[in-house]
């Protein structure tokens, strides 16, 4: 028997505009170098139990799919509503291809609202026949379950938009919490961060930024958690991977697109 | 002096799930041939003065640019509302990076109120710095101009969705319409298709569809309108290139994923 694991999967590890950036003439954008090559941000998560989610749908979301061979899915979660996190939400519909298959999906609020406006042809009851997307929304107010795995909605500030992170759980393969977009992370969120086995966290560029953590903001929460590892993710293209990833302490590596992390196993 | 051309590129010619499709065991999504793989449908074009524009912004946007080198835009047309050819707007900011820097949008009315629900910051007066998505929108309801080059609106059926093609007349480089998403075309329509260079026009597969145009059908309309070429566009994963494009009658040809085509010069 193998050992109970999660196996996740950095689908993309980019900001909204992804990395290279259309028309920009910055080293990294022209370097050609896979290593700073980012889809938009996304993270495939397989459970122990076998059951497996995508938190984000951005508009990568059919070639992430694609390239890493998904074809099933039980859970989709958002953390937030911006456009690089939600408008490749059309292409779930092929994990809905049987006529009474739903798709459970997981929002705060704000987020669900503005997948249900931009894509109401999805929730109005009309679309219900094979191949069509058929989401079972559910507003995130609290911790729920996932197979086996225990999520619990993390609540972050990042800008003006009500944004998440999720904490993931199984009683035997261990712990991890996903934190793409955040500038800060109040106490009471950080309360529900201790002993973690990784931490995946937003760390933008070295540059302050209004809205993201910069590494150097990054490594102090990194720090302060204490997480057995640490990767940083949701890099513009000032994050040169081969400048900055020497650089860092142990136990913290920058994430790269379709790099695979196992936890437990 | 070179002699006056349209480029266009052909940046996708797939359907609103692309080929390969997500799931699918199909010979032509499994068979790994590029010339069967097809990201959403969208169009470049290249004016013989220097002005260029995309129709329709599906979800690959950013990575249709990247791989043509599409680093400037002077307009973005639309056929019609569905989520494969609107989703990638947030995308052409980087098209208007300058601050007082703005991009016409054409659309029909169904179409850019979609898009204005859908991305509302990129409306509503608040994001207008640098680097953030500055359009200047348009409601299409006749014939108009970018620079030389005579658009013309022509109004199709395609299901539910109010949807267009355009004409495109250059004085000396020629002329070319472009239908992707169609169903029938009404005769007041056709009597504005007479005398084109280049014809592109939906054709999703041999089989008979209740919103697109069968290989079939579109040839019917090929013969019709009698276009010095017709380029066949927007297939199914049931379209094997290999197999129908040598069987298909002189002057029509299956469009390919970029793909180009000069007319005039």
């Amino acid at each position: 028997m193998p050992q109970p694991a999660f196996t996740l999967t950095f689908l993309g590890t980019g900001t909204s505009i992804g990395v290279p950036v259309i028309g920009c003439g910055c080293p990294v954008c022209t370097s050609g170098d896979p290593v700073n090559e980012r889809l938009r941000c996304s993270l495939h998560v397989t459970a122990p139990d076998e059951r497996s989610w995508i938190v984000d749908t951005g508009p990568d979301l059919r070639i992430q799919c694609l390239r890493e061979g998904i074809v099933t899915l039980d859970a989709v979660l958002y953390t937030h509503e911006h456009t690089d996190h939600i408008m490749g939400f059309d292409d779930l519909r092929r994990f809905t291809v049987p006529a009474d298959a739903e798709l459970p999906i997981y929002a705060n609020a704000g987020c669900l609202a503005r997948i249900e406006t931009s894509f109401h042809y999805a929730f109005n009851g009309e679309n219900r026949y094979v191949g069509y997307l058929k989401p079972r929304p559910h507003i995130v107010t609290g911790p729920f379950s996932i197979g086996c795995t225990t999520v619990t909605p993390l609540a972050v500030e990042h800008g003006k938009v009500s944004t998440l992170g999720y904490r993931f759980d199984h009683p035997e393969a261990g712990s991890f919490a996903y934190l793409p977009d955040v500038k800060a992370i109040p106490d009471a969120t950080r309360d529900q961060m201790r002993g973690l086995d990784v931490l995946i966290l937003d760390a933008l560029q070295e540059q302050p930024h209004p809205t993201h953590l910069s590494i150097d903001e990054a490594l102090e929460v990194a720090a302060d958690l204490a997480a057995r590892e640490t990767w940083l993710t949701h890099f513009s293209c000032r994050m040169d991977y081969r400048r900055v990833a020497p650089r860092l302490p142990a136990g913290v590596g920058l994430a790269r697109d379709r790099q695979r992390i196992r936890i437990g196993g």
